[in-house]
């Protein structure tokens, strides 16, 4: 609902914008900007390389998860790419990530008097514990969230919890959904688990209208037993729901087969381009690498990471020397253990290195919206004064907010602000995590906008600071 | 790109708006109103029925021309909605329609010496002659513009004239390189015609990664011999100019079968919802009901429909009894020929009805963006005071520009202002007048976005006025 105070902050800020245009009396220099920025956007629409980058990596290398032979694969590629593209300094930083394997084919299986109804689409959640070949074989209770769960805690013991918490549709930016519903997945299984639960089943974090199984990590408290648990499609969630109203003496049969190998030895792989006046201080722009193990991970994060090329390649296309040294970052293990972005910022502290601003892009590859930052109310403001340089390629908010998962330790660590790439985000979740994310759900002058907004954008804070 | 004077242009409007804001003082009003349409988000996007609507339209009907058995089927089922829908009054416009048919299986061969070398992907142009069975077979010229057309206008005769020119890719705005495109589809063939050549094939209106041909209208000037036109595949145009270049002794032979019929009897399909207040005036909303005939015109303009529709039913849904009457009108052949536009614009001055302003969504049922239309500048003003309110569900701009074809006549009959809905174009020319212009390329929470957009847009201008 959008409340009067709402309203109230939208107009605040719409003024502000205004005053800022208004009072700035800098249109010389906004259209020198405003021509660079054309120059940018034509090179992506008509020449782009990130596309054909995105192929390769969803075609040729496809799911990456950490710890597995793909990602290794797909970081001697994204070196060698950043070298190709004209990069001063291509490194790497040694990254130990988990290693969970999937270790089989998740099954998810009603039964009826001791015989299969139906197998249900399922992933089992990742960094979950398999159940093993002969599966778990229990009654099923539904709650509906987590008080139902409290309010029932004493029926769930010796049974398999199936958590059919939906995404509230009504949310319009629909990751507001997801962290809404998100709880459930990485707590529920050990909530389950508190009140003797043998097992967990969740309806998957999505309002896509189809039936794939949204898998995603999950996070144990060692105080209880860890059990399996899986995800399942909407249909099937449904299906069981309308099921369960009509027999309560239904069983599930869960099998799954996770478990994790000793860490493994991944990089955040990093190219640069050398500033010619603070060359000391760093401006990051990056996606992350990694993916979950199924699709092909090209909306999450092929399409950060093909971007964060595309920014490199349009900048050294046009010759521009940057005034601050630019780091091109692809970031080692986000999806479950961010260990790749702690480690950037673990050694940025090391070395005492100054890091004026990062972005990253891990929304998809979807047309732009905006951009959300965990920047001052100053930095906000001045940022917010670029919008219409931003607004004709889609643009049109910059906003307070989060920025991005692998950039939030620059932020926790050095204090540097951090921002993200807001795309369109109707359609994220009906792929996210899931065997659909795939290259041919990918746009290409969708994934070329937002390209050019976050090459835009590199520009003016390389021009203007923060 | 984007010059001073453009950037100047924005800061004003944004300024304009903010002054709205900022002078009209009745937050409390657009409170009321907030409340309102998020009741209206709300059901929409949580009980919404546009989208089954439209796998009805798109699976059980399917592609619906004027003149086809499939557009008197749908008028008949978009009857019956509307009637079940809960509006007060449904009735028909009697509208003659042209009735052209594509008659057969469209052919473009590429031969050399006399031999097949490749059949390309095409469709014959809607109105377009055929060339029957025997088809038409000649050399062919490439020319990259009407420019190079005139240039080289003495070897066109007896030849197969293609028009090779691109989409511009740098035109964010997609309908712009439309209509910097679409002239070579309405005005080549007679142009080429004029300087004797026999056949005529076009580069599709499109910057799709696919190799679709895609259709649409053309017009002959009738002082030239009308000659069989065809547009062909993305990917396949390359190929050609490509074999062009390597040898200009290449001959194409084209097959196509278009013809028309007597004019046939179609409908416009009109419901309403009586005004309380002002009853003898009307506020029309609707889109067309026509499509081509290739794919399932479910983005052109099977959502402008379902939106219609899905406005009408959450408007009953919350018992909103409107100030003026509501028109919502299922408008008869857009595609080829706009006899539905024009006689409703007809009728209304006829019967001297006062109409108020008129919306249409004929863009594609993708992510809302903004609306655009033919009002003032008093108008535009006025509608800007409410982009705080349409913000929170995709709405970023209101600015002058077109409407909608099937309300345009609405304007030159009785100069009502017109509204045209601006979704995200990204991906509209991808699939356009083509066979992959299906149900399974929309998406619902877009789709219910752009309903939830219009009815706001409704109803501000049912409470308020223009």
């Amino acid at each position: 609902m959008i409340t009067c105070f709402n309203l109230r902050l939208i107009a605040l800020k719409i003024i502000i914008l205004a005053g800022g245009i208004f009072f700035s009396g800098s249109l010389r220099a906004q259209n020198a900007d405003s021509v660079f920025i054309s120059r940018v956007a034509h090179e992506i629409l008509n020449s782009g390389v990130g596309y054909e980058h995105l192929r390769h990596l969803t075609k040729k290398i496809g799911a990456r998860l950490s710890g597995s032979a793909a990602i290794t694969k797909a970081e001697d590629w994204g070196y060698e790419v950043l070298k190709q593209s004209g990069a001063d300094n291509v490194f790497r930083q040694e990254v130990l990530t988990p290693n969970w394997k999937r270790g089989g084919k998740d099954e998810v299986l009603l039964l009826q008097n001791g015989k299969v109804l139906k197998s249900l689409s399922c992933l089992a959640l990742g960094n979950s514990v398999g159940s093993g070949k002969n599966g778990i074989k229990a009654p099923v209770i539904e709650v509906s969230s987590f008080d139902e769960l409290e309010a029932r805690k004493d029926e769930i013991k010796g049974r398999i919890v199936f958590y059919n918490y939906p995404f509230k549709n009504e949310l319009v930016r629909t990751f507001e959904a997801y962290s809404d519903a998100a709880k459930y997945r990485s707590t529920g299984p050990s909530r389950a688990a508190r009140y003797g639960a043998v097992g967990v089943v969740i309806r998957s974090m999505s309002h896509g209208a189809n039936n794939f199984a949204h898998t995603g990590g999950t996070r144990y408290d060692t105080a209880y037993p860890k059990i399996s648990a899986l995800a399942l499609g909407l249909e099937d969630a449904d299906w069981l729901s309308r099921q369960l109203q009509s027999d309560k003496n239904f069983q599930l049969l869960l099998r799954s087969y996770g478990s994790f190998l000793p860490d493994a030895l991944n990089y955040n792989i990093i190219g640069e381009l050398k500033g010619t006046v603070n060359s000391d201080t760093y401006i990051t722009i990056g996606g992350h690498l990694d993916s979950w193990d199924v699709g092909e991970g090209a909306h999450d994060d092929g399409a950060g990471i093909v971007q964060t090329i595309e920014v490199l390649n349009v900048l050294k296309k046009l010759n521009y020397k940057p005034r601050h040294t630019l780091r091109f970052v692809f970031f080692a293990n986000e999806e479950n253990g961010v260990r790749g972005g702690d480690k950037y910022a673990e050694l940025a502290k090391k070395n005492n290195e100054k890091h004026l601003v990062a972005i990253e892009s891990d929304a998809g590859g979807f047309t732009p919206r905006g951009f959300s930052t965990t920047g001052n109310a100053i930095q906000i403001s001045k940022m917010q004064q670029w919008l219409p340089l931003l607004f004709p390629y889609g643009i049109t908010e910059i906003k307070a907010g989060g920025s991005g998962v692998d950039i939030g330790p620059l932020k926790t660590v050095l204090g540097t602000p951090g921002i993200g790439y807001i795309p369109d985000s109707q359609r994220y979740f009906d792929l996210h995590h899931a065997h659909n994310d795939v290259f041919e759900a990918v746009n290409r002058r969708e994934l070329e906008l937002g390209a050019v907004c976050m090459a835009a954008l590199i520009y003016l804070l390389d021009k203007y600071g923060l």
